[in-house]
């Protein structure tokens, strides 16, 4: 259980109602996620952290297939369970496949190894 | 500097010296990276990494840019200095702007703010 | 369930039971916590750490809400449970409403973004 | 060197030159730090994290000092070095002395250690 | 539930049939693990991946016990419960005592908080 | 350079001094390293760190070889520089060759990205 309230949409006034309102359009979702019930406790940390969110997630110069495909890899890292939900679920709504998930994941384990074989040996790049 | 030796060219003989060939065809480059000139203390390693490195990062159901990505997302979450360098050069070779490597960053930002304070206050899953 | 043994109160003896009921002394508590009991297993790492325990959370010139406020922030970043949940305690016992712990959570998101973001571009301090 | 351009203060023009002069007022610098003119790529990134940096470090509940060390602590376990040094620069403007940094980065040290102890040996919360 | 399909030894054929064989005997299991069930869902990382495995955890110069030990040290530092699980049972069945294994912990918990305090600190090293 | 001043042996006096000769007596190092420098800013935190450090890597059940390499699979995942260099150079007075090196950064390899590809596919052990 969350170690603070999860307001819910039957609390929610003003400011955090219309963007608790946002919210569920803007994913075409019929309840508000737990993360932003949890942010609705400091109400301008949510407004600005929303309004954030759809700038970073919202069109750009970088597809929204790569975007969920970053989030999962860096929810992967850290291992956050909420998240991995969240960013596999979405990249289903794209139509991801199980086999293009899974060379994700391989990708993934890969660099992970690289990544600390190199640091652990102090490898020096020969790029810089 | 490392702390053990990097094989060169010169010193490599056998299947390191085929491998080492292969590298360099492989991603068009005039000499052996790092990276493979530390595994080649241990050739059976070499060898096995990497034919699986030309199993994960090659042709498959994933594109190779998207791959890239999800390769220099790890390598920030570790913060590992080599591979954040390759993995970007790598994105530039493929046409990769200034525009979309921010948003790729600015994604990188975003989730892992919102994986941890997820995590540090116990929200859980709506998912599960 | 633990991997090894949780040593029990009625098991303790010896050096072990003076510990344990320091420790509940100290904590104010009617139980031995389960780090402790894991400790327990090896009396001699568990006296060293407890007597280091002791020097770092207690009196110096760092206030005991800052130290808990830390302890809160590392658990979280490392994603421990067991953890997150004493400190959360902790520091509702002093008395922090759920709008401290927002805010608390709130920089932690703030800066596990922007610190992979900077290291993710490989942005140079402006200070050094 | 970074990766991207490092926007600069002659090339700012309109809200990203007025953010520009924004973050000079707020911290009192002469200089705008390099992590603002790298967000500069992607103004609107730039626009949603300015306004967001200044709610969650703005006044609130939590004391800004408090604030400064959980960035600190955050910092110090993802080791980036540029935040670190911003965040240890902070502190000392609000006179924290060698002897309360010492403390923090024991606290530091003290739960790193207990969180993964913990974790490997797959020890239970007695509080859930 | 894991978010891809687990390819159950009836559904194996081919290459992956035998990779479940091999699998089974190299570790003389009556089962095939997990891992290797969603790794069947791309059998050329699946192939290569084993055969890496095989390399890097059969017969060398570094002892199998310190390989287990080493094993359980990075998944304890990356909190992987399923690895932590898996090594400390390998470690088990190698003959290593609550002792030996608390020792372990204790040297793992000992340098996460060293790691940290160093790079908190920003303290260099003496040998470089 | 470090964020606190380094205690040289020269400003060392009574307790911190008589510390500051056991490291160098332990360790039969001419000189004490810089980890205890800076933690000697805060003299009871040194004297707690420093007889804990004996007790966990002092004579005990697990020998010194494997409390050595695990204490650089834990600073090589935390990518700590002086560690990594501490413990590597520690490994090499022990007599351990650029093969059992290589095998044992195979091994942390190997395992960062099993972990990674069991968590971001949300596998589940077997054993549990």
């Amino acid at each position: 259980m969350a170690t603070v309230p999860l307001i819910s949409e039957q609390q929610a006034t003003g400011k955090v109602k219309d963007i608790f309102d946002d919210i569920k359009r803007t994913f075409n979702l019929p309840f508000v996620p737990n993360l932003f019930r949890a942010m609705a406790n400091h109400p301008a940390y949510l407004e600005s952290s929303w309004s954030r969110f759809k700038v970073i997630m919202g069109p750009g110069t970088l597809d929204p297939r790569t975007k969920e495909f970053l989030a999962l890899a860096v929810s992967t890292v850290n291992n956050c369970q909420y998240c991995i939900h969240a960013h596999t679920a979405g990249l289903r709504r794209m139509g991801v496949s199980d086999e293009e998930l899974l060379e994700a994941l391989a990708v993934v384990d890969l660099f992970m190894g690289i990544n600390k074989f190199l640091d652990g040996l102090r490898v020096e790049s020969d790029l810089t």
